[in-house]
């Protein structure tokens, strides 16, 4: 007789199999500044839900609304209560996924933001990338086994025909809390082979795991962590750059099957 | 007229100084390590939840019990179910004490578990320490205020009864995600004044404030960051420690009140 384990292993890639097939209905998309947020729910026409599907007394926001055949959440962390300022970084990131995903069941998350990128491994301001594996580089656990657990290296879900079609740069992403790297955190991103660094992607990448949600990152570069500082106006620039690439991904995604992509 | 938003604050005002008065009656234990959790599990008589009050597929444990007048949860974020190893670090930690808050609704969390030690700060191998408060020392952004949001620094419930009867030292906590600390983790921590680090307490608490739960750090120290590396008989006598702390602690709050702590 065949161990209990491995009936459900069947029966559950047969329903991702399934699942694969069927046209995307219900996307959730992640991001974790208010300036990344409001550009994307303007374009897609999408409104604060004030009957939030979240815990009383937490500052997660979600907009929704209907954009064509699909049914669009995107969440962001809110501000902080007491310092007013975004809720950036890993933690707040992962609870917000973890709590949309119980609620909302999206077929698919894309986490989209803006994020530093390597000019030395072809970043410039304003590329928007996709990210084909995420990895943290500031958990440094430096026994066997869990410095590959503190790496936390994963797959993004298969994009072969949206990256084609959309002419996006495809690129490894670290993830750290810092906005400023430590030497260490820089040695880690360079052994990832890392293109661009973010605050949020492989805590939104663990849950999605945890939860088995496939997911997808869209990154727009917005500094140069090896060369000059960024200016106001390509700030600006950037965020708009991010709205014109979820904008076009959500328009590629629409009718198609998470196989399609 | 009031505005609305004063009433709601006088009125949560109220039920909290109301519950401060009722005896503790769930308590929520959160702990990272296996090593760590199975020494209280079988201290304290508990036996592990098998009709998870988690979704599926998540690999938290929880060990559940009553002992003396208490409703005993101890939680555990598992294995890694690729890797094997326990599933430390913050993000482990939020979710499991996010999902934990929201199925069981405890009167007080208790984030217990081994750290890492300052000698110059005072500590011993196998000190049993309540934190007085707690900070990340890993998440670095150097902008106004995003720097306060990063630092994250939050206070602990003020135990002063229990900190005096069960002559516990008392001390500032930091955590970060790595093990070994880089050079910038180290100053943070010193600058933190910190005399203890671990690696889950400031998210634990970040969810707990979140939240509006009480909540408390114990920890006992497993290794000198500023000296000699721990020996095996070492190790095991700080796990000893820390299970005697806690059932220490357990014992003490049975039958009193938050305020009476």
């Amino acid at each position: 007789m065949a161990p209990h384990g491995d009936k459900s292993d069947a029966a559950e890639e047969t329903m991702v199999a399934e699942a694969e097939k069927r046209p995307i209905s219900t996307i959730l998309i992640v991001m974790a500044m208010q300036s990344e947020a409001l550009p994307v729910v303007n374009k897609l026409n999408l409104s604060e839900d004030l009957e939030s599907v979240f815990p009383k007394g937490v500052p997660w926001v979600r907009y929704r609304g209907f954009y064509k055949d699909l049914n669009i959440n995107l969440v962001w962390p809110g501000k902080d209560s007491s310092l007013g300022v975004d809720c950036v970084g890993t933690v707040p990131a992962s609870l917000v996924t973890y709590a949309s995903i119980q609620a909302l069941q999206p077929d698919l998350i894309i986490n989209a933001g803006t994020a530093g990128g390597l000019k030395a491994k072809g970043a410039c301001i304003g590329d928007a990338y996709v990210a084909s594996d995420v990895a943290f580089c500031d958990r440094r656990i430096p026994i066997p086994v869990f410095d590959l657990y503190g790496l936390g290296l994963r797959q993004a879900f298969s994009t072969p025909n949206l990256q084609k079609e959309l002419n996006l740069k495809v690129g490894k992403l670290s993830t750290g809390d810092s906005l400023h790297m430590s030497t260490q955190d820089e040695a880690s991103m360079v052994a990832n082979d890392a293109v661009v660094k973010d605050m949020e992607a492989a805590a939104v990448a663990y849950v999605a795991d945890l939860l088995k949600v496939p997911s997808v990152f869209l990154k727009v570069v917005i500094d140069i962590k090896d060369g000059e500082e960024t200016t106001a106006e390509e700030s600006l620039q950037s965020f708009a750059a991010l709205e014109r690439a979820v904008t076009q991904v959500i328009d590629f995604i629409n009718g198609k099957c998470l196989s399609d992509l």
